[in-house]
């Protein structure tokens, strides 16, 4: 197995911090091969730019179409194609952060915003009758296992499904479906670690048993069954799903998962 | 009425910033005040750290406890200062951006990281048997009102309820209910342009007009219905919605709404 780690956390004493170097030694131990990318010590820049797009930018900037430009010509900022080829290394990816006013921090939205590129990430394949682009299900990522891991700091009911901040599923839906299963990597259900602010030494060992547990199992576990764009389930180009497809009483983000 | 308009989009002559040059020009001709924070033009830090919190940063950093301690002794960034200083002075915020991995980009993510501290957006109010602290419907900016105009680039089928990307409504959630509605701003409908990569110079009359038309409402237009936390509809501290109040067949986010 080849794991990226994406950590996004400003202070590596921290139990962000100390869930990333479990995951580096356990699969280590276990014959993995990782690779981290530690957004604050490698000073990520996380705002899309002119830079981003070297000789390609265009004037006005059109970031769409100036990223699909820069990628197809290899004129994207290096710090981005080191992460682009970090990705096509790796066959399993986590993603290691505090939740933050219910989503990921801005340095970690803007490595998405940055390294996600048109032509790279989106903007992939076809368009026909039967087809609207490679993306949900299929896509330059496509093979690969994607895996949350979220500190969150309220307590477990306020996420639940009555819960006043809504489900946890669904506030990570955008994240998981939006922006992983888009070009197509399998995401398998997060790691999520609640009243993460009241976890102490006492209370560390665990949280890291239930990781490690996690973590040995990144093979097996079963993906979250999100449907495939392209197979039959949308109206093409509406993309909205068949109807009766869905298990009675589904509706909103729940209606894209096909079980 | 007092605006402040949040703007996040890196090319002055976009759709957002025509967007947003409409509402200045509207509101002003209106009789309004309008003060704008244009994230790009000003070089808006977007990464939390040390530096936020001046005297007030611990070793190890704690994000939380540190932005408490630095709002109450006034050592929070200058920065940081000016943004909180502009929301207390306004009465009416609208933030332009493009959808981008169906949330905002990361400069607007970072204003609200760094901007939206605790003691100022979070961590107020007393928590008992009765009350969790003053957030959804009370807080510190209670009484002012809020707005979302946002581009997308996709159509408007594929976030219609049944849509691939999911429903608007539930993507904006997480912002509108989860972070402006926390400390107590009352959020109006969104303003939404689809298709906006295929609006031109002659589309853009219908959307300037439909623009002008809400910006003239801002002071009428009924909110977004969300729930109060602490007027009776949730159980205390668990936070969960007591049984029987929502209408039948209501899920999810959508439970937080009392209409």
């Amino acid at each position: 197995m080849k794991t990226l780690i994406v950590h996004a956390h400003p202070e590596p004493r921290s139990l962000n911090g100390a869930l990333k170097d479990l995951a580096v030694t356990t699969l280590r131990k276990a014959g993995h091969e990782v690779r981290v990318s530690d957004l604050y010590a490698m000073g990520w820049n996380a705002v899309v730019d002119a830079g981003d797009f070297g000789s390609s930018a265009s004037s006005p900037l059109l970031a769409v179409a100036d990223s699909g430009r820069a990628f197809d010509t290899g004129t994207l900022a290096p710090d981005i194609r080191a992460e682009q080829e970090k990705l096509l290394w790796a066959d399993t990816i986590i993603f290691q952060f505090p939740l933050w006013w219910y989503t990921m921090p801005a340095i970690l939205k803007g490595w998405f915003d940055r390294v996600f590129t048109y032509h790279f990430a989106y903007g992939v394949g076809e368009h026909s009758d039967v087809k609207y682009g490679e993306r949900f299900g299929e896509g330059t990522l496509m093979g690969r296992r994607g895996l949350l891991s979220v500190t969150v700091g309220g307590r477990e009911s306020h996420y639940a499904p009555r819960g006043i901040n809504g489900p946890i599923d669904d506030l990570l839906f955008p994240i998981q479906h939006g922006i992983l299963y888009y070009p197509g990597i399998d995401v398998l259900p997060p790691f999520v670690v609640y009243n993460a602010d009241r976890i102490d030494d006492e209370g560390f060992p665990d949280v890291a048993k239930a990781w490690e547990q996690r973590l040995l199992t990144l093979e097996s576990a079963e993906p979250i069954p999100f449907r495939r764009q392209n197979f039959g389930d949308y109206e093409i180009p509406a993309l909205e799903l068949k109807e009766g497809l869905e298990p009675a009483g589904r509706s909103g983000f729940g209606l894209h998962l096909w079980s």
